[in-house]
């Protein structure tokens, strides 16, 4: 009987265990290891959680330990796995309730160790009251200290996580600043595209200071966070979300001696098995991934990957083929009733990167003009002159409009150029577009520049 | 200068009449002649009308004649091109309010003439309100056929504008009865999928009678429309639409010895120049385009490539080099709440034209299972067994189902495999999608079995 070790039991984790049992049925014993008392849950549904449009944590969570078990996954939840042998194939774990530490063999080892939100190294960042946002007890720590008399809130940072997080204190009702060091909100768009964001905050009562490094945080007389410095002014808060990104959680991986990339996650060829080491496989946000568009290795955490990455390790250690293919950066978020979505290389990235672009902008309608609900949506097609590849998309606008990113990802998934984007088929009737849909505006306006 | 003359001012003729005068400007004088009084309006947008969503007709113009004019184009309104000769280059016109006769010479003539709703053979067929939905003046009829008194609609088809003209009344607070040939809603999808709109539509207080062939309309006492008959019963109907497709309007071209393809409509290569005629371009619907996915020629008279068409006539005519690389067969609808959106091969076609196929169909969330707004979405994938090519995918769902159709679009348009599919980035965001998006749960299950 095959021995499959799995350490960690979210999105990648559990996904993998899950494939591998269903291929192989009594032919493996699959261990799960996950050092949380949760399993399988949507981290990304943690903001409307905050925010009160959804219930949590149990509704956040897609499979529950029980469930697996039931399923025939061996899941032990508050264990936590310490060192790992790759030549004796063993994995230590500790109980954390007893301290008891157990040693595991294994076959087949998957690490699904996840990230960390990023912690900087600043004063006061461990003040009671500072938050990242990754786990459901993350959520829970927020909740309690959202609990009595807080009014003021404070997130650092203003990329997705952020974003969203400001919306849903905001939505609370508390009085919630935004400190970013970028100019504009969403550095992951330009900031001519993030700039439409900042008046939706604005509108919405977020006050936005951007360009401005947060340099400490303070604590009020009850020990408690109660202020962020920037280098521009302070802001009372009596909580603090950090919004500034994740780190892939690659330690255990790096004791090993396991391969890591320049991005800090762990390294691993398309079949996600990690380099050099046949019987360990790795997944999800504790890993880097191709970029299509650049053949770069990036560090990207979404729960979508990581479920992707889970399907391919599990199938394949269960004597499958798959790849994953990689990924070409698309993400798609919202500001109340603003959609935002991106993919590929933003104007200024492409340049950095020797690309000669150009990067047309258009105000189009997410419906026909004259159709009840057509709101603005605002397109940026990034692509290279001569050429005419398409390497980028940006979109923000009114509903119907983030989820047109994907046509975008498909197109550059497929290498197409602007002029094909323009010819393409797509859907077509007065209430969910107008007769050329607004990326195929953009599209057709870089024909005419590259 | 060049003398250029386009037959046909709405979406493909007034496009390329455009796109030729932008280019040449002074160069070339772009007369177009047009039948009705209207140029570039949203044929379309006509169910959208008739329901009292949307007003009209001017609302519908895109750009009225004397806009086009203002731009440099000599718009002759009321105007009928009868007759061409392809070698002398001159086309004979008629203007509709004096009966003079006018013969206009060209260095380039586009053929933009559209299409005409089919009107079958049928006794009655003729008889006062008895209308099909293909010109802004066909919607004037309409409104004055339902001007007073009017209680009972029968609409004969239920293709998308049978389906959405069926809305469109019974919103008005006719009652409305839909009869038609097929066994179920919707035959451009397969009938399982068809069956989830004939229940809509029950919900709706629509009576849909299928496999109802018509044998007759009858007329009451004031000699108007007052009974459908068919095989199965007879529906009393003091208005009766005709949503049986339309028939590319291809006489003119026919009778100058242009060549006509099998499915009615003018034959022109890629760059949409008329086949043996390079002084002759046609597009729009009274063209055959070219199915990427079969290699056939289709009639798909569809706004959206009418103005593709436009562009790469008007800018080719200037010397440019553009194709129009074919259709994938895309189209959306909706039903009230229900959004319906087909592209590629249906199950039943695929096996008829000697495709071995796999046909899953899987039922999932619009947005993640937890977020509120999220409604069932079905999705059904074709996929060639063996090479796992993607061939068909149909989706009936909620509010943000439709459009998803594009990212099979796409797909069908690359070549994709449902392996590929299941691996590509697509955006996720819980109030976008679940985790897995559900285009992609339904190509992964078609990986299971192809």
């Amino acid at each position: 009987m095959l021995e499959v070790v799995v350490v960690g039991g979210d999105a990648c984790g559990a996904s993998a265990a899950s494939s591998a049992k269903r291929a192989l049925r009594d032919g493996a014993h699959v261990v799960v290891l996950e050092r949380q008392q949760w399993t399988s849950y949507a981290a990304c549904g943690i903001p409307y959680w905050m925010a009160g449009h959804v219930d949590g944590p149990e509704a956040l969570v897609a499979r529950s330990p029980q469930e697996h078990r039931d399923n025939g996954l061996d899941v032990r939840t508050g264990w936590e796995a310490t060192e790992i042998d790759p030549q004796g194939r063993t994995v230590t774990a500790v109980e954390l309730a007893t301290g008891s530490e157990h040693e595991l063999p294994f076959d087949h080892l998957v690490l699904a160790t996840g990230a960390t939100p990023i912690r900087p190294d600043l004063p006061g960042i461990d003040l009671p009251g500072v938050h990242g946002v990754q786990t459901l007890d993350d959520g829970l720590a927020i909740l309690d200290s959202l609990a009595d008399g807080v009014r003021r809130a404070a997130v650092v940072g203003a990329g997705y996580i952020g974003i969203e997080m400001a919306e849903a204190l905001c939505q609370r009702g508390l009085t919630t600043t935004v400190v970013d060091l970028a100019p504009a909100p969403m550095s992951t768009l330009d900031p001519d595209m993030g700039a439409l964001i900042a008046k939706a905050m604005a509108g919405m009562g977020i006050a936005y200071h951007g360009g401005a490094p947060v340099q400490a945080l303070e604590a009020g007389q009850d020990g408690r966070v109660a202020r962020v410095v920037t280098a521009e002014g302070s802001h009372d808060a009596d909580v603090v979300i950090l919004g500034l990104g994740v780190r892939p959680n690659a330690a255990l991986a790096q004791a090993a001696g396991l391969p890591i990339g320049q991005r800090g996650g762990i390294r691993t060829d398309e079949r996600m098995q990690v380099l050099g080491h046949e019987r360990i496989w790795a997944g999800g946000d504790c890993v880097e991934v191709r970029d299509r568009v650049t053949g770069r290795d990036l560090h990207v955490a979404l729960g979508t990957h990581a479920n992707k990455h889970g399907r391919v390790i599990g199938t394949n250690i269960a004597g499958g083929d798959l790849v994953f293919p990689g990924v070409v950066g698309t993400a798609v978020s919202k500001l109340c009733e603003l959609e935002v979505a991106r993919v590929g290389l933003r104007e200024s990235e492409a340049r950095d990167l020797g690309f000669d672009v150009v990067a047309p902008r258009i105000t189009a309608s997410t419906r026909a003009h004259y159709f009840p609900g057509a709101g603005p949506i605002h397109v940026k097609v990034i692509a290279e002159r001569g050429s005419g590849r398409m390497l980028g998309c940006q979109i923000v606008g009114q509903a119907g409009s983030g989820k047109r990113i994907d046509i975008a990802a498909a197109a550059i998934w497929n290498g197409m150029t602007v002029e094909e984007v323009t010819s393409m088929d797509l859907a077509y009737a007065p209430p969910f577009s107008p007769v050329w849909d607004p990326v195929q505006i953009a599209a057709r306006k870089a024909t005419g520049l590259v």
